[in-house]
């Protein structure tokens, strides 16, 4: 017998039918003689059509009343999937977020989980309960109802495995795990039977939003057994997150090809090669709250230097603006930009002990005649932005130079 | 500078635009001076999507988790009216039942407020806010969520009123106050500037539906000044409901007219005249769950006697067909119905010191040349059933013979 803790998204829950589908599979597990507590999401759309009848009531929609608003959408399913199996015969029982108490700070539309009170969802498990949970919300000191945020839900179930010890905290998600890349880019992606912990974190961060990242960072710190899965397959084993290196030497040194369309570019170059030239670049770009993913300095012409960085697509126009504006101030010689750029990145903790990788990377680009504009490396990742229009052909001729085509 | 306690229903927050109107009202009370404590209902329409929702879940919800998802309603007014208000630049705080604490007992869907915690509230208040609370929901011991039944947000308002000794109850509905009769039936009907609490239990239990009946009786209970006031119309003083009766000898002896058409009559005749027929009678009907409303007995033929009850119209058939069924058991030599009748009541205090109230009644009727079938008296009504095709007939001329039809 094992303690599960099972998060079902928006998706999943989606219609009363959902609801049935998923108490099934919950029942199936209770069968197995588990203990189970199921977090859920708010009914996908739910969420959105209450912020945006909040937002015809008060254009900024105030954070605290935002969040009492917000937080019925998960009130709403916790009630639906509690009924569902009760119709099933399984005893089960629904808690709000303040009901369970998950303790947050107040910070309203993104609070964070600072203590979980597990007493009374111990006592039911005992009793032999299902424990439903509504995600993506808590309560302050204070009583007043917080929310964690987009996607808070994820946190809610990795919190709350924490919290209980549990076995494994299981997130079904539309997908049944984590693959080697899009497959709807490349047919021949594969599910990935597990992957690491930190190169999941480069591959959330990088586009593929399985998990949201905050969740996977909970789940490092507290040691959390996770696995994605799918709410819609049954039986598949999903994909496992593990917290310690491969010990298999046979394992594949990249586990996954990311990819991300949504960036743009923008070049400062001919700067004076001074200290506090960064600063004076990023610094406006940071005051207008643009979010900046790559940075990259390189040495450029007599004495100066080249800068590029990239930002959200959104906010191309935003920070190209903003940098013309200082560009006489910084004495840059031209600042331009491109928002057709994709990036493209190879993820893998193998990385480390493998030379060559951002070679095979490189010549597999070069010889699809596919110019690299801008290169960024961490300990397990190889970043490169390209001409969006190659990202397709990108992505397939790496995921077959890495041998992910294939079981390895 | 008074402490009002303000309610307003469905349909007085039925829409964004509807919330904002709201939000313009409780902003020039709190420009007065006054303090402000505002109960909604959920916006019009939602508790019934809600209700449905979770019966495509489970044909007969769990009422606990029932509670879960209808209380939801609730709380995205509050909010929704909080910000309405930040948003005209004044102060003002949502509180579910549960924050305030408004407890409960257990008895999920029909729960009962058994305390109110009044100091938050007052914190809040004295710090020059508008308070927010969800009508119609509170807490039970354990903190499960628990609903008043419908229409429980006026008993909500009414409850808070009483808790915080508030100078007056105002009650928001769709009417601008309680009337002499429905208007739509008697164009001349003239709204009261005020009805005692008797009179307005027993021209709500005629079917006169301003009001809850059990915020009435609470308010009776605790002496809150109640007035019933129009949310669309400004600036009326709609109706006040007193406790005591009018000093004033000049009031009218008739408050008003009230009837209701959702009857059918059962008759009973010929049963023999001993102890314990009535129960034999009415013992069967109550164990179907049928509610019976008027009882009349009267001595028959020969030791025996007729028994006539009124049910609801939906209940009619099987009514009928229970008393057909024990017809031989109990004797009675008939049974019979009809489902085409109606109730119409004259109700006021003033019928206690005045006789002749029931011999007008009589005439006028009788001068239209409609027969009476039962009738019925308690201190301050008199009810009697007739033929529904005479129901519109039989209030205007009973409306125009206590003058009802001007300002006495």
């Amino acid at each position: 017998m094992a303690l599960i803790v099972q998060k079902y998204g928006g998706t999943s829950v989606g219609s009363p039918d959902r609801i049935k589908n998923v108490a099934k599979r919950v029942a199936r597990f209770k069968g197995e003689g588990h203990q189970l507590v199921v977090v859920v999401s708010a009914m996908s759309g739910e969420t959105n059509r209450l912020i945006a009848l909040a937002k015809e009531v008060q254009a900024s929609p105030d954070p605290r009343e935002l969040d009492v608003i917000v937080s019925t959408g998960e009130q709403v399913t916790i009630g639906l999937l509690a009924m569902a199996l009760k119709e099933l015969g399984i005893e089960a029982k629904s808690y709000t977020g303040g009901q369970v108490k998950i303790l947050t700070d107040s910070a309203f539309t993104k609070a964070r989980i600072q203590h979980i009170d597990d007493e009374a969802m111990r006592a039911d498990l005992a009793a032999g309960k299902v424990v439903i949970v509504a995600g993506f919300q808590g309560v302050d000191a204070q009583g007043n109802i917080t929310t964690l945020g987009r996607g808070g839900s994820d946190t809610t179930g990795v919190a709350l495995a924490a919290a209980l010890k549990a076995d494994e905290c299981q997130i079904y998600t539309d997908v049944d795990g984590v693959y080697t890349t899009d497959p709807r880019v490349v047919p021949e992606a594969r599910r990935l039977k597990s992957i690491t912990f930190e190169e999941m974190l480069e591959m959330a961060s990088l586009g593929s939003k399985v998990l949201q990242i905050r969740s996977v960072e909970f789940a490092g710190k507290y040691k959390v057994k996770l696995r994605v899965l799918s709410s819609f397959a049954e039986g598949g084993e999903g994909t496992l997150i593990t917290f310690e290196e491969d010990e298999d030497m046979e394992k594949a040194t990249i586990s996954g090809i990311a990819f991300n369309r949504d960036e743009a570019r923008i070049n400062v170059v001919g700067v004076p090669d001074k200290p506090g030239i960064a600063y004076q670049i990023l610094g406006p770009v940071a005051d207008a709250n643009v979010d900046v993913d790559m940075i990259i300095q390189n040495v450029g012409l007599e004495g100066t230097t080249d800068f590029s960085f990239t930002v959200h697509r959104n906010d191309y126009q935003k920070a190209l603006g903003i940098l013309e504006g200082v560009q006489s101030h910084i004495g840059a010689r031209s600042v331009s930009g491109d928002d057709k750029i994709c990036k493209v990145s190879v993820v893998g903790v193998g990385m480390r002990s493998h030379v060559g990788v951002a070679s095979t990377m490189f010549r597999t680009l070069a010889e699809e005649g596919i110019n690299i504009q801008m290169i960024s490396t961490s300990e397990i990742k190889i970043s490169v932005v390209i001409d969006e229009k190659y990202l397709e052909l990108a992505v397939r001729v790496l995921h077959k130079a890495f041998g992910l085509d294939s079981e390895s």
